[in-house]
């Protein structure tokens, strides 16, 4: 008997029998436990969707798609639904932490739950490690390159979830409209404009969400809950694998005051914005004016200067059968590097007296 | 300056500046981490909202009618802000266990809230008492009567999470056709097939979503931890002002085994459903046979017995001006009757070896 | 190549390559041209979407259902998309008028289209019968009987485009729960909730859109217009074959008065509704003395008389397989006589002087 | 009594008393059979929304902005409702062909409707220039610049009819953060991404749905119908004023083939684009290639050489007070001239043999 699921983006989203086991498991069920967004409800009260249902919006999408090309749809529904189990509590708000202490990354730590899992996953006939692959990009790009079912869902339910708009016929255009070419996901010629709003749109949810000043103040406090913690000793390791409240019950049982602070939605104002270049000089200046403690986000700007892994780039074919990448048809991707300055950027705060 | 908060239901809620240290007190801020429908996420994995965002809703639509009927619209956008503050932990599953051992009811836990509150609320020229008496339904029946701003918004919003649809002219063409009479709410006659559709609706979301049979073996297992704690030793009155994580911090710091159950979704079988009559027999013929513990919910039948307080009632207006009870236009409250036969309930759920 | 058909509702919408000579065919393409809720827009304006895209919604789901239930999917599709070909410009509002002179139904003229189609329909291995069968509900009942889906796709719809919310997660589970019982469409008794709630929702619709006073005043005048062109010579088998926008072109090249109102929205007011007993002599004593022209919907008595053929009942079948009527679980179709009195109503209205 | 009216994007728009001897007439009433998007429900089904309740939502907007602007929120809501009175059948179609013959344009066109209302707006207090002051965008800007709040309307609900989302928190959000300098309306800051994804947004509606192929296929067949029955005798000045369903009479009438093609969805395959500069070129070459008759889009390229009207730019205002164009804060306006192309370009569409 499979299991019907309500979804408000999709209806319904049915999962085999076969499937139940690993829903059913600890990997699985921890992510009703991990918010999609960490602390952004605290701009948007209504986004507290969790990466639980986001991983069965994958599933079903990389199912999916994998169907339509003739690829197996059944491991793209388990990948689409392990893909996520990596994250650690608050999830990016805690990998860029955790980044600051150790080579933390949540596409790796889903290696150690697929391990948890291996048993039961042979039992379906697949290894975890064609699962991981395409967990982490090397694979199709299906559900992890610059246009894939992780980026379609996400876009589309947090958006539902701050109050602008819902499911897209758009996007199912677009996931009609793909084929495999050499082992990869490739995207008709005329869904270039859908492509491109959908960089845009994800732009605006970093500009507007996920990097709204407000989201990134209570993260820097955040940050220095987090860094308290583990300077009183506790394994990133073990942290990592807590729900987002058994980490909130660890800040409460150690009484760390930017957690109080946080909870009660007392936030520090923002008082500048370094780059990386002048990051160092910033903030000096700023901790001699202000003379009181400054909280900063990203914690450490290590992960701004390390180089993160490229995604896979987008492949475009023409009625022709030409494959050429989105660069040839768009200038997407040169607008997106002036969109996306966020990236470079580093946020001060402080309490003003 | 005002805050302009996001809604996915109307859009954009506008909070006036002198209502911001209310807003951002305590007593409302808890309010983030008490989810609106506890367990029904189990089932409805979207379900996740919380009494927050739904206060923020009943404000909104509880001004503006009060607005429409030349009341002092600022009383009512307070009055629906602090209409839910008196949940516990888990809300009304949390009120069912707690009546079990004392005369714990949210609208009269309010009550602490608002005194907690009372030298801001004085400041804004209200006193507590205004405000109690539209929580508790003794005033308008806006906020608290059998169709009310409360309903008209939970009603909208659980749908909106649980994947049903969403923001309904209707509601708003019936909040347009109000009156006040002998101070009041009554609604126009041409409302009577909506205010019946909603009637139908909010019994409909009771028993798929709310008595879902899996949103109650869960909460039978809740039930019992709750109860394990007060018998720990723990005060009603103190557990009563948790958040929802504070309350499953304290489940694990006791190592309550149903929370464990219930955090892993292994939630027990329904065994049989008892009416009052049958309660005692049945459960003492189930306990015979089955040999394993038997869980139910309601904890007790106390509640059952004792007469809730009822609503008012819904007074219905024609174009000459003569109000009359709804059942004088309509069958519908005594098609409820029949609809709403959960509410005399017990349910019986088992491991099943 | 299959088509990709955008719809509000569903997303896409599938359309395999061979079923594209049908879609593409007068008899469908023609739909584009009728409204679905005729002149439900006087009142909400946004109502104005047309039979077309309802019969591809009503095409979607069927071969859904069919697919599930180990049927012919393509058959259903067929049936689906072909089911509202029968009917007349402004649909409903023509047939009650037609009804009056003729034996015309759309069910049955739906006949005289598919056997126009017939010569492409066969080329797809299918013969008209077949279809035609599941057209008036003498098949399994999918696509025609009490709970079917055409009603499913044009509740969600037309609430869609007046204002009222939109998919519903609940459908989709009442469409994963149907089995089949010798030969027809049969739900489990977990769906009971939902479709009683459907039937109320319908209900609703009735009563506050196809049956709101300002659509029947609306009507009122179209029937006298329509009636006054019958008049005139022309033909019912002709008229019902035309477009809205060709009947209108009618109406206007024979300057009939009661369209030039109708088009500048110059409604008459509600002046008395009578029931079928009373409705003689309502009428004569309204006559006497408002001594301006009376206009009434619908134009004739006879259809209310004339029994309807009743639709197929629901079927439920419990969790041992035992299959009883709708009535054994729910009171709902003893509540419905209540709530469609509409059917058994003529109004009358005038322009006041 | 003020009348409440549905809209699935607000929920309920309001038009007090005072206005509905406005809303009653005929260049209001007009618009319910002018179609938004004309031809594009040949590609979206679902398409087939009018001018009318676009009216009603821009009214909504127009006024609502104006009230917190401390402007007269009637005066705006009029300009709103009567903005796009000037449009003939088929709206934009129906302007780009009568600009290959005259001077029409439809801003000017809705002076003429206006004129015909002085009556009724002088009664409520208001001269027709300044009403039509806001319209052709030489006031505010609310109604009629880069961003306002006729594109903010047909964003949300164009997009709402072709299955790609709803009403957006994101629009009220920038409606709330706007300001009124020298008369004119800015934006604050913080809106820019808004802004971004707004014009970016409409850019895709226009490649994805106003100029898809297949709508530009339906208008390459409309333009030669239209330009057929001008050449036959028939005044711009008589056509303009007619409505959609008129437009078509007259075609059926003088039996032109291109719109019985049209009516059956028979449409010409798309054989070219041109750019300005090697239209004639082209076309010539097209012609002795194809041998067969060879339609387009635009009719002419007149208008396209003639440099349109600019809309007044957008204005950004931040913390410090500082007003500057958007261009100082964004590269959207470069990024647009690349997305923009659609705008010189000519299409050609030929029935293949």
């Amino acid at each position: 008997m499979c299991k019907i699921i309500a979804d408000p983006l999709y209806k319904v989203i049915e999962v085999k029998e076969e499937f139940i086991p690993i829903l059913d498991s600890w990997p699985i069920q921890r992510l009703r436990y991990v918010r999609q967004l960490s602390f952004a409800n605290l701009v948007y009260p209504s986004a507290n969707h969790t990466r639980f249902e986001h991983s069965l919006g994958v599933a079903y999408l990389a199912s999916f798609v994998a169907k339509r090309l003739d690829l197996d749809e059944n491991l793209f529904f388990l990948a689409g639904l392990l893909h996520d189990t990596g994250h650690g509590p608050f999830a990016h708000a805690f990998e860029e932490v955790a980044k600051c202490y150790s080579n933390y990354s949540h596409e790796e730590k889903a290696l150690d739950w697929l391990k948890e899992l291996e048993e039961k996953i042979s039992a379906l006939g697949y290894n975890i490690k064609e699962i991981y692959k395409e967990i982490v990009g090397e694979g199709t790009g299906i559900i992890a390159s610059e246009i894939d079912v992780d980026r379609l869902d996400y876009l589309q339910r947090d958006s539902y979830y701050v109050g602008n708009a819902s499911a897209r016929a758009s996007y199912w255009h677009l996931l009609y409209n793909t084929v495999l070419v050499n082992g990869r996901i490739a995207f008709k010629e005329k869904t270039v404009p859908t492509i491109e709003t959908i960089l845009v749109e994800r732009a605006t949810l970093y500009r507007t969400v996920y990097y709204h000043k407000t989201t990134l103040a209570a993260q820097s406090l955040f940050g220095t809950a987090l860094s308290k913690l583990i300077e009183l000793g506790y394994l990133i390791t073990y942290l990592a694998k807590l729900t987002d409240y058994q980490l909130i019950s660890l800040f409460e049982k150690e009484k760390i005051r930017e957690w109080e602070l946080l909870r009660e939605r007392k936030l520090p104002k923002l008082v500048a914005v370094a780059s990386i270049e002048d990051y160092e000089e910033l903030k000096e200046k700023l901790g001699d004016k202000l003379k009181v403690k400054i909280y900063q986000w990203p914690l450490c700007i290590l992960n701004k200067i390390r180089r993160r892994k490229k995604k896979q780039s987008i492949l475009v074919i023409n009625d022709s059968g030409e494959l050429k990448d989105i660069t040839y048809y768009s200038k997407i991707q040169e607008y997106r590097k002036y969109l996306e300055t966020y990236k470079d950027k580093v946020w001060f705060f402080a309490f003003k007296s």
